[in-house]
C-alpha cells in the first residue's frame, strides 16, 4: 500500500558543523536513524543486521572526537550501512543467498575498513538481491510498499531513502546504485571503474564497482572519497581522487541527452519530467545537444545500444567462478536466475567472452570522443518510477550503458514519475569523479 | 644437511598416452607421490595438509575415465598441490599466517575450481610464505636440507622438485614461481597479468599472477591453460589462450639476454652456466642480444634498474587492505615485516601511488618495443644456487623485472650453480602466453 509517511533523507556533513557545540552530534544524528529504523524498519525490511549498541557506542567515541576537534574526517560519526555483499569481520555477510547464511567473514572487506578508519558508525548490513544480480530479497520501497525499491543494492537504497540511514555502501555491475537509488529518492554515485578498493567483496566483475547512496550530494562523495584515501582504488588504479569535501559547483557548458535503448519505453510523465529539467538547464543557458544535433552522441548510442546484452555476455562468463563452486556445494538452494546464469556461462567460450570485451573497449573509446565535445552526458535512472512488485527490481535499460562504459554517475533525485521519485542521471568520464560531482552540484542548485 | 638423495622429478602428461592400458595409470602416478611424500615430507615440510584418502578416490576415478577413453582434460588425474594462499573448500587453507589458523573456505578458488573440473587430483595443500610475502615458513630444499626452496611457493617448488608431486600452483609478485623453481630444479610458468582467474585467493595485488610449478614444461602448460579454459582469466582479461596442450617448439631467431640490477652479484659459476648456455645457442644459428649491441635493451634496463623499488612500493600501498584488517584483529600474529610493510603503506599517500604506476606502466610501453626486435628473454631466476639457511627466500632482483613488466615468464631447470639448480628465465611479452613455451620448448631441446 502507498504509506502515509512520506520519506525523508537524512544529510550528515552539512550538520556536522555544529558539533563543536551541544547543540548536535552524531550520537543525535544516530539516534534519530534509530528511531526512523523502530518507525520503518518492520514494513520495508533493508536490513540484514542492526547492531544498536555498537552503533551507539561509535556514535558516542565520535562525538568525544568532534568536540575535542579531531575527528579523523568528513563523515566521522556518520550512520551508514554495509550492502551485503561487502565483507564485514563483526556481523554476518549473507550475500543475499542461503549458502552463506551465518558466514562470518574473518576480516573487514577494503571499504568497510576505510569506513571504520574515517569513523563512520556501521549501524547494519543491508539487503542485497542474491550476490548482488538480480533476484530480489523481499525489501519494500519506503515511498510504496507494494513498490520494488530497486536492485541490487536494495536495502542501502531504502534506509537512505527514508533516513534509517545517512548513506549506504552499494555495488553495481549493470544498474544496482543509481537505479535502486532513483526509484527510492536517493542520491547515488557509482565512481568509475577502479575507484573504490572492493577487496573483501564478493563483487570482482571486470566492470563492476563499490560506490555509495546517500543523502546529499556531498554525503555521497566524502563517504566515497574518504575510503579511497584510505585503501585506495582497485588494485592498478589510482582510486578516487579529488578534494575530501564535496567539490566546489562547475557550470557545464554542454551536456548530452543519452537517449539509451530505453527512450520508446520512458514513462509520460517520466519524460515530461526530464524534458521539464532539460528546459530549465537550457534557460539558464547551459546547452543541451540531442542525437539530432551530435554526431559523437549517436555514435555512443549505437556503441550501447546492446550494452545490455554485451554486459550479461560478460558478466555470464565472469561467473563461471564462483557459480560452478557454490552449484557444486548446493545448487539447491540456488536462484533460476543464477541457474540461469551458471547455464549460459557454460554456452559461451573464452573467445567469445574476448570478442565481447573488445566490443566493451571499442564502445569506451566511442565514449571517450564524446567526452571531448562535452561536460557530462545525461539521462533518466529508470523509464519511469518503481514498479508495482517486488519480484522484479525494474528494468536497468537506462543505467547500464554507464556501468559498461566505466564512467562515474551520479543519480539525484530531483525528477518525478507521477509522483514517485526518479532520479537525474549523470555520467562523466573515467578517472574524473570529482568532476562529475562539480556538475551535478551545480545541476542540482540549477533545478532545485 | 646436503641429502643422499637425488630430487627427480615426475612428469605427467607424457605418461598419459599408455593409461587407456593397464601398464600405467593416475593411480600408479599418486602412488609414486605417495610414496615418495612418505620419504621425503618430514624433512623437507612442503606440505600443510595431505589428504592421501581423497586423493586416491580421485585417481581411482580418473583411472576410469581414462580407461573408458573420457578423459576430462589433458591433465585428467594429475596429483597436484595447491599453494595454501588458495582457498580449498575441503582443506583448511592458512595462508602462511597463524590469523588463518583451521580456516574453512566456503568454496574453491577459481583456480581449484578449473583443476577439479579438469580431472586433476589434489593431493595437499603447499606451504606459503606468510601472505606469499616474505616470511618463511620452515619449507626445505630438496636438493639440499640446509637450504631454502625460495618462495614465496616454497612447497609447490619443492614438493615438485622432488617427485612428491608433478605439479602445483603457485602465485608471484614479485619472484615467487621462478625463483623457487629454478632453486629446486622444477619448471615454473609466471602467465601474463590477468592469465589465470585469481578468484578466492588472498592475492589481489595488481602485478599478481595465480601460475604452476611443474615437472615438465607439457605439465606446466597444461595445468595453467585447462584451468583458464574452464575458469578464464582475471575478470576483463581473456586469460591464457592457445592449444590445451604444449604448444610445438618455435625456433626464435633474437633472444635479449637481460643483466638486470643483479649482474654484478651473479655468482660466477651460474654466469658461467648461463654464458655456456647463450654460447650453445649462438652455435646453433640463434643471435643472442646484449646490452651492448640492442639500444631497446638498454632502454629495458634502465627501465627496470629500480623494479624492485618501484615494486614494493606498490605492493605496500596495495597492502594498505587488509594488513589493517588483520593488524585490527591480532597484530600481534603478524610477521616483523608483514609490520614494516604495514607501517610503510601509511608513509605513502595515494598520488605516491599513482606515481609508481605511472613508472611501472612507462616500463611496459620500453618493453614492449622490445617486443619488436627480440622474440624472447632470457636470464637466470636467482643470482646463484638456493642459499644457505631457512630465514630468507632469495635474492628476487633477476625475476622481479619480468613481474613488474606483465610478462609471461617461464623457468627451465636447465642451468646449475656448481651443482646447485639453477632456472633460465625466458620472458616473453604479454598476452603471448603460448608463443614464450613454444620458445622454451625450442631452447630445451637445443640445450639438452
Amino acid at each position: 500500500m502507498p504509506t502515509s509517511l512520506t520519506p525523508q533523507r537524512r544529510p550528515y556533513v552539512s550538520r556536522t558543523a555544529s558539533f563543536a557545540g551541544s547543540a548536535d552530534s552524531p550520537v543525535q544524528v544516530l539516534e534519530e536513524c534509530l528511531a526512523e529504523i523502530d518507525r520503518r524498519e518492520a514494513e520495508v525490511g533493508a536490513f540484514t543486521v542492526i547492531d544498536a549498541a555498537k552503533a551507539r557506542a561509535a556514535a558516542e567515541a565520535s562525538a568525544a572526537r568532534w568536540r575535542a576537534a579531531t575527528p579523523l574526517s568528513v563523515i566521522d560519526g556518520m550512520p551508514v550501512g554495509v550492502k551485503d555483499m561487502i565483507d564485514t569481520a563483526d556481523m554476518v555477510t549473507g550475500m543475499g543467498s542461503p549458502l552463506f547464511e551465518g558466514y562470518r567473514p574473518l576480516f573487514d572487506a577494503a571499504s568497510v575498513q576505510g569506513l571504520r578508519e574515517a569513523g563512520a558508525v556501521i549501524v547494519g548490513k543491508t539487503v542485497t538481491t542474491e550476490f548482488a544480480s538480480s533476484h530480489p530479497r523481499g525489501t519494500r520501497n519506503p515511498w510504496d510498499l507494494r513498490r520494488t525499491p530497486g536492485g541490487s543494492s536494495s536495502g542501502s537504497a531504502a534506509a537512505v531513502g527514508c533516513g534509517m540511514l545517512c548513506g549506504g555502501l552499494g555495488t553495481q555491475v549493470v544498474g544496482s546504485i543509481l537505479r535502486p537509488s532513483g526509484f527510492c529518492g536517493a542520491y547515488g554515485f557509482k565512481p568509475s571503474v577502479g575507484g573504490i578498493n572492493r577487496g573483501g567483496s564478493l563483487d570482482y566483475l571486470s566492470q563492476s564497482v563499490t560506490g555509495t547512496i546517500a543523502a546529499s550530494l556531498a554525503d555521497a562523495w566524502a563517504m566515497a572519497r574518504v575510503v579511497a584515501d584510505r585503501v585506495g582504488g582497485d588494485p592498478g588504479y589510482p582510486g578516487l581522487t579529488g578534494p575530501l569535501s564535496l567539490p566546489p559547483p562547475r557550470r557545464p557548458t554542454r551536456l548530452a541527452l543519452l537517449h539509451t535503448a530505453g527512450w520508446p519505453i520512458l514513462a509520460a510523465p517520466a519524460r515530461a519530467s526530464l524534458e521539464g529539467a532539460v528546459d530549465r538547464l537550457r534557460a539558464v543557458g547551459v546547452t543541451v545537444l540531442t542525437p539530432d544535433d551530435c554526431p559523437a552522441l549517436v555514435a555512443v548510442e549505437e556503441a550501447t545500444s546492446d550494452a545490455l546484452q554485451i554486459t550479461a555476455g560478460i558478466n555470464a562468463w565472469e561467473w563461471r567462478w564462483p557459480l560452478g563452486s557454490f552449484a557444486a556445494r548446493d545448487a539447491s538452494v540456488l536462484s533460476a536466475s543464477a541457474l540461469d546464469r551458471h547455464a549460459r556461462s557454460h554456452a559461451m567460450t573464452q573467445p567469445e567472452y574476448a570478442a565481447l570485451l573488445a566490443k566493451r573497449d571499442r564502445a569506451r573509446a566511442t565514449y571517450a570522443l564524446l567526452g571531448e565535445q562535452v561536460d557530462a552526458v545525461i539521462s533518466v535512472t529508470a523509464p519511469g518510477g518503481a514498479p508495482i512488485g517486488l519480484e522484479s527490481t525494474g528494468n536497468p535499460i537506462f543505467v547500464v550503458p554507464g556501468s559498461m562504459l566505466g564512467a562515474p554517475g551520479v543519480s539525484l533525485p530531483v525528477l518525478d514519475d507521477g509522483g514517485l521519485p526518479l532520479g537525474l542521471q549523470l555520467l562523466g568520464f573515467p578517472q574524473a569523479d570529482a568532476d562529475i560531482f562539480a556538475v551535478a552540484g551545480w545541476v542540482e542548485g540549477a533545478l532545485r
